[in-house]
């Protein structure tokens, strides 16, 4: 449970490095190996003073455990998003949510990033889907991730209005796939304007997609998908 | 008065990391809780040397206190609107001012930004607006920004052909709005790069504002609107 | 000319920290106060180890000085048009020149900044003027230079297809109408990304621009123009 | 050897400095001075811990050198793609390759960036072409980046719908070019976005190349081409 406390609030970092979160928007969430508990970052929190003691230990219903380190602060107002997918994706072990500008500026017109460069057949293994508009206060935010990201390829879902959330093995997965959805949606962004990008044959992405998941990397381990 | 100084030096450094501000342009002031003065940025000094006893200590018409720390210097050239919006809206207990690359973009075009996004509505409750093109020289400018924000939800104002001024209930909350107003300004401009954004019923910008008023971070307490 | 030479060294960090430069790219000189001198930075060396000694220490002719320190070295390939500008520009003390993106993408065009922000016409007075198309090899980038902003509010001239070069009553000075202007080149591009401008009145920018030059910081000392 | 991983392992750091590679993307690989051998970064190892001593060092042929230090680790995924221009291009003693923003978004659209501005001309003697697409798997990255360059005067191709493969006399020389062809994609882009630039005539794109090839810097010793 420490060790999912420092490595969650490590992961925060990595946001703010890469230019995906602004003052104490976005949040990260892992779950606690072996236990039906995650933690989460508490709402409304500058980056810089985030530390292992103020993540916030929850259930799968999303309610702070009482009486745990930190529990006298409120988590991230998107906690009951983080439970749902936790509760209904079991393979699922971290979930990162950022309104990184590229990825929530597709969202905001409810589009579909394609895939039209290679590191997307990576990653990805295709477009990164839109999820339906969901606000705050149910868990309809939580559904339509879940809903969308069920049986699908890719780890980053773009919720329409709002932003992206992805899913991972681990949490460090999950920043991952936060971390290259931007670089995909900048990218293919930038591309557009200039005119069509060539489309990638689909025997092209499965192929990358396969070998992607399968050798990439020191200890390949296969992805969630 | 000392808290208040530092941490209005302290703020500046907000407005650097988040890159809203080229050499020595940009403002920051905050009221002196329970004195009709307010302290504010020297005029053309470097951010890197802003230090709490540089801050220049102003009545709310706008007049250097004769003999306060820091006094032997001129004041930041837009004090007389800082001064103006302390004047006219008791509520306001920190002021901003940045030309933010994104915002003075939709500033130059005279257009508001459009609320297309779930953060704009929590932030704002609805668009960014636009104030008149007003010049230094007199009160111009003070009189633009409070006839714009007055009754408004948005806490900040795009000044036709200049820049963004934001306020809140103190300095710290016009930051955050100096921070969030180029934020979403840039989102909402590469959104429109690729076609039209879906809009955002009104009932639910009503419902994320009011939540986000009330609900968010460890400390709600309401907001200026 | 020890001052010289630490201020012209130190103002090459400015060029890193704002973004005009990358790898060796880009320049700063400064008169040699009382001198028919000037200091300039060696050609194709990192900007990570440019120390005060250094810095070349050149004539009008643009001929470096036998036996000065740093003398062993080749100055930056443009120096001459440095030594062109101070030879006919006596009131000019500094030199800068960069391939900045923005004003670099506007240069490439042929196309003048137009002056739409109130922050142009403080700093510049008006549009950022193009200079003719010239290559290093001769004097032809020196008077395309000197023959565009004789005369001309502007500190900075776009130079067709290549960059921008400003100048300066010093060193500083160039160095922050360098900063400026690619700052107003890239809010003015993107404000025009979303639509046409709103023209500023002839009479507001002058207005804008005498106070700029007369009354702003705290020691102002009148511009170059 | 130790020169060779040292110099590698640190050329990297300048692939995150210039903000041409998120999370474990990208790679720089040297040629062994004097000996039929590259080295080249680990697959997907994190930048903050690359050390000289994890980078791999690899035959002509790609394959690990057994026992040598690092070999237990497996390199980088691209690692047949250097080899292979290793094999084919003796003149060539540095491999770099990025997925930066703007050069992959022209590749995406397998578009040449067009000579437009003279620090093209300066570094590159004309347009970035544009190589055939091809995925991992086999010899075809390392065949479409050798036919693409081989006569050419640019060091930097972009491989359609991937990213940007640049090569030099050694590995610094091919991360400057990895810097230079990720500058002036982002500014012909730019300057495109506002209507057509000015064509530079050839003559003048012949002079600034061959100038810049034998006579800027330090040391100038000539370029590949």
């Amino acid at each position: 449970m420490r060790a999912a406390r420092e490595q969650v609030a490590a992961l925060h970092t990595e946001l703010v490095r890469y230019g995906l979160v602004v003052w104490t928007g976005g949040n990260v969430s892992g779950r606690v190996p072996g236990e039906d508990l995650f933690v989460i970052k508490p709402s409304g929190v500058d980056y810089d003073v985030l530390a292992p003691e103020d993540m916030i230990l929850c259930t799968l219903e999303g309610e702070v455990v009482a009486g745990s380190l930190g529990s006298e602060r409120s988590p991230s107002s998107d906690t009951a998003a983080h439970a749902y997918v936790y509760r209904n994706m079991p393979e699922v072990g971290g979930v990162v949510h950022t309104h990184s500008t590229y990825a929530t500026a597709w969202a905001a017109r409810a589009e579909a990033v394609p895939c039209v460069i290679t590191a997307m057949a990576d990653e990805f293994g295709g477009e990164i889907p839109v999820g339906p508009f969901a606000i705050i206060g149910d868990d309809s935010i939580g559904r339509g991730i879940v809903a969308t990201l069920t049986g699908h390829r890719s780890r980053a879902v773009l919720m329409q209005n709002h932003g992206v959330f992805t899913i991972g093995k681990d949490a460090r997965d999950a920043v991952k796939a936060a971390v290259m959805a931007e670089d995909v949606a900048r990218t293919v962004h930038i591309a557009r304007q200039g005119g069509a990008p060539v489309p990638i044959p689909q025997d092209a992405i499965d192929s990358l997609f396969d070998r992607y998941q399968n050798v990439y990397g020191q200890n390949p381990e296969g992805s969630l998908a």
